[in-house]
């Protein structure tokens, strides 16, 4: 579009109120699908549910700080046969396995770790059905895309990818492979989460308007921890600028307006950042790094990012993240609809003709007696061997044994890969966002169209 | 005014707002300084200190829901010589007469109100040195502007206007006269408010990063209430949507960043807004509207608004306003920096080194013995009396003596003609940032780069 072109095409869409700097949102505003074409022969994959797995051969890669966890929690699991075990860290793979072999199911998994192409090896020696992926955000998309083609379903880490490239790529091959590939997002697994899900869907908030979602988590200390989540994650904070983690927040009330699923969609986001001040401070201060060029890096990501997501319904979801400043732990969570206003951290509630009043907050005991009346029914299942489990509360193991559940079911899993993207998708575009001075970003629709007939999530029995 | 006259101003500047108030921002965003230049013989007004009056001589307009504390509180300062009343509300003004009459020191006011010009008569026979004003949001502009022409000093109720052109011609009035004029933020002298702008100043949370401002205030009920606030704001929630009430929740934290005050100032700022729902469906069930007509408004301000600033320095702040949805009453504020972040809404503070840890919120008795420590030196010399006197807790007064005392004294007064104007814009900028679907808006400059040598609000003895 030349320049006098420009100048028509603003004329004509009434122009008196877009500025030069607004024209590429516009454009891709207009933009009809904001998604490149589907492959010929690729499946939109929303509601896929594969064929029913007996038995469902697991294999995981990375068994560190978090992957450890998902090891010895899916070996407990009836149903799971672990065949696999690969991390570049001989002792975490040793304890893995040993943690495997102790749940005394035959579990007998072969170990792989000897270079870092070994994981391939694994997929190809070990044929899984199902790979489980805690690696470093880098490999999360290359190993879903390898594990898809080798013909197994795919569950990674959050986020599942960190450019929209990596995530297109994902999607493609999910469509093209008929694999599945879910974002482990946990919080969606949460008790209080679970709760508001049933809530809202009860319609005990009247219409939705308005979600929060944050992860405020203080972690500048992982500078001093070995080999372990800052030894890569450091690296990461000191050259994006965004909000690198947005899923835990995002997911449920991402879920709550049924984002993706027939009822509503992602459409825009706009985000700033705060001056990068906290890591290059602790950094300095720091007697204990575990690597001493953490000293020297120019850390670019903002200490606090505060994003604002627009839906297609016109609805809004406030998204932030701080793993950096001296604040108290919050996961803040927040949906509002015309009859009220239900939240976490702290658990807080007050709606019409439901709480006492909507003038003061029912908290603790009050909370808890509502709470009580729509407890989920997935949680009064497995809450309480989830609790005895473990994991963050229990909401690990609730994901992990409702995975293996839908598979050996041969159901729709709880989050598809769209949502996943989709939810990932807010780091990239707060990157960007940040980076043009609060631009508005368009969300591509990783969906291509198919969201409007999506089903939603039902109630998990 | 009456009612049919109202309705057809607000018609005839509604569909102007729509079209061309956008016009001037677009332009100005182009410009270098992000601001038109200064007149010949205007004078920058940013540490301006008006000559001592002995007395000041007062004169009101509008003492209706709001404007009748005022007069009240005003009666009963010394140095007070209560000249001017005026309302076209015959009982309102006879009410505010005998409130100022029983402060019983010599007041004898003048009273005005026998039509919509009257208030021009008060000025020209009254002369007051100060002007107080409280009357819909629509006249602040223009009796602020007419009352420096006749020669006061203008102190207007929140937001000072809400048009760019508007604020623009009350700061090129203010310059060409050599008046103050001074949006009354009385939230900036709430006694938590002035602990934290002591303990920001005393650098005790490090480098500041980041703000958050709320005013979330369910007032649907206003438009059942006769002739008073829901009569014309009810049609400004109808016809604007974006955030039209901003400055109860920024004016403390643009404070503490030392907002246009040296330091740094308002850069950038993106909005959206949530489905418009709460008021259409409370004015289908409610049985006392006051107004017939609220039924049938096509009501397009959203129920809840957020936007998050950039400034300068690269510094947040999140805005959110919402007076529609039944949620308890927050002002919820928040100021956070390298050290540690303090919040209202509950009150609660986290401070490396200082409170017992930065992991959990000191709330409570934890608070108040911080907080004790910092209390600010004007609040321990009036807070006594404030508290005695009233308004919102003491706030108004506070602010009301405040401004008085400036005035006898010959002072700067706490928050000046830009600092208003800033906040106000708030209002214009995320209307145009919603109505582009989040486009970034620059802040005009309204002190054409004079910011960076005006000086930090001083700490009130």
């Amino acid at each position: 579009m030349n320049s006098t072109q420009r100048r028509g095409f603003l004329k004509a869409i009434g122009g008196l109120t877009a500025s030069l700097a607004a024209l590429p949102t516009l454009m891709s505003a207009q933009g009809s699908a904001n998604a490149p074409s589907r492959a010929s022969g690729a499946k939109y994959m929303g509601d896929f549910a594969a064929p029913k797995l007996e038995k469902v051969k697991v294999a995981i890669i990375g068994v560190g700080a978090r992957g450890s966890g998902h090891a010895k929690q899916l070996a407990t699991i009836d149903g799971v046969d672990f065949v696999g075990i690969c991390d570049l860290r001989e002792k975490q793979v040793q304890n893995a396995e040993k943690n495997v072999l102790a749940a005394n199911k035959g579990h007998k998994p072969k170990l792989y770790g000897k270079d870092e192409n070994d994981w391939q090896r694994m997929l190809a020696e070990t044929k899984p059905d199902a790979v489980f992926i805690a690696t470093p955000w880098d490999h999360h998309a290359p190993m879903c895309i390898a594990a898809m083609k080798a013909g197994a379903h795919a569950f990674t880490e959050v986020p599942m990818a960190y450019t929209l490239k990596d995530l297109w790529d994902i999607i493609d091959t999910s469509e093209a492979t008929g694999r599945h590939c879910m974002m482990m997002e946990n919080v969606n697994y949460g008790r209080e989460e679970l709760i508001y899900l049933n809530m809202v869907r009860q319609g005990v908030l009247g219409e939705l308007l308005h979600g929060e979602a944050a992860y405020i988590h203080e972690l500048r200390g992982q500078m001093d921890n070995g080999d372990s989540t800052g030894s890569w994650r450091t690296f990461q904070y000191a050259k994006r600028n965004g909000n690198l983690y947005p899923t835990h927040g995002l997911g449920p009330v991402a879920q709550y307006m049924n984002l993706g699923r027939g009822d509503d969609n992602f459409g825009r986001l706009v985000s700033f950042s705060s001056p990068a001040k906290g890591r290059a401070l602790y950094a300095q201060k720091s007697t204990k790094l575990s690597n001493p060029e953490f000293k020297n890096l120019k850390f670019e990501g903002g200490d606090i990012n505060t994003s604002i997501i627009k839906t297609t319904l016109g609805r809004t979801i406030m998204v932030q993240w701080d793993e950096t400043s001296p604040r108290p732990y919050s996961r803040h969570n927040l949906i509002q609809g015309t009859k009220g206003t239900i939240a976490g951290f702290p658990n807080r509630m007050a709606i019409e003709g439901v709480t006492k009043t909507y003038h003061e907050w029912a908290e603790n005991e009050a909370w808890e007696e509502i709470a009580a009346k729509y407890e989920h029914p997935y949680f009064k299942r497995m809450g309480e061997l989830g609790k005895k489990m473990g994991g963050h509360g229990g909401m690990d193991f609730l994901m992990l044994y409702r995975i293996i559940e839908c598979l050996q079911k041969g159901e729709a899993l709880d989050q598809n890969v769209y949502e996943g993207a989709f939810w990932s998708a807010v780091g990239p575009l707060s990157e960007k966002s940040v980076a043009e001075d609060g631009s508005s970003q368009a969300f591509p629709d990783f969906t291509r169209g198919n969201w409007k007939t999506t089903k939603p999530l039902g109630v998990i029995a």
